[in-house]
């Protein structure tokens, strides 16, 4: 009742979801006034942000993210032939795990009077950095 | 009642603002004894973190981010030109926006015996990234 | 009852210690079936994460931490003989204190039917970057 899974179908490697009308539908839902809403992601290559959806600061936010952790830097997460018990279609993808800690898989954002207490230019934005891809959120609402 | 809005006034284009006095008054306010605290700003160019209040590492701090995502780097966000529907006072600060998403701009804190249970060299700080400007935080007591 | 701290003794200067098992535990016995767990710790040089606790990609994060904000980098915060009152102990840790605010101290995760949300390759991971040291963990069931 308190808690729900929402999907999204990422459109390529790097892109970025608005999901705060998602989100505001389901504490709609819930009938609950004041509280805190958790949205958690549950994958290591995906970021979850609190910040402006302008769509040129969204390829600036691409760009710094390859300048952060390039792809394809050697690194050892990459090497498959060295890992164990890895499923066929395991992908090369350490430079998306860093980015994803860079930003934070999961947001907390209080609510009261049934609306999310966001500033004007923000939103809840899911981050691809591994896409396109199914992704689930949990969405919690306390 | 267990939702408050805290204004900060910060000092200067980068500046440190702990804010963990003003958390721990709303928490005695609430006479909540156990729980947690969230503290969420409402900009896209501020960050919240929790650390130690030093005053020369607060410096390394600024210095570091200017480092990480530096002003003036041809960003498209501050191709102010090519946006839309901008107020007139706009300013370009796409480095604010990447620097605040490398923060994060909320934190949660465990409270026990109505206590926040921050380490010894912990401050709950506001980091100014795009000042001076008053900025609002959201306290949602858990 | 739904506030406990819990101990690790790190290992070296930098190693991951995944907790997502006590804190299972800690939730087995709180006895609460949904709502949201928050690990935070109580120190400003170790982070807090949720990813895959790969060891390859573990040897990825140090090499990056070291990269994004590397040792004994002429910080202010590392002039030990310009700051006053410190313990006779202080070690030069600016660069811990970077790379604890570039991953965050705390997570917070849904849990439902008194099961942690979690995905399939996540782990709740604390990071320490100035051990080795025994840390606090205070976990936090809302």
């Amino acid at each position: 009742m308190f808690t729900n899974v929402i999907k999204v179908q990422s459109s390529s490697m790097f892109s970025c979801h608005p999901v705060t009308e998602k989100i505001q539908n389901f504490l709609d839902t819930s009938q609950q006034l004041e509280g805190v809403v958790c949205a958690f992601c549950q994958h290591s290559t995906v970021g979850m942000i609190v910040n402006e959806m302008e769509e040129r600061l969204i390829l600036d936010l691409g760009k710094w993210l390859e300048e952060m952790a390039p792809i394809a830097q050697g690194y050892k997460h990459d090497d498959l032939h060295l890992r164990e018990n890895i499923p066929a279609d395991e992908p090369k993808n350490a430079h998306s795990h860093l980015r994803a800690l860079l930003l934070g898989n999961h947001v907390s954002v209080p609510f009261k009077d049934g609306k999310l207490q966001l500033g004007k230019y923000q939103d809840i934005i899911m981050v691809e950095l591994d896409g396109p891809k199914e992704r689930s959120i949990v969405i919690s609402i306390q």
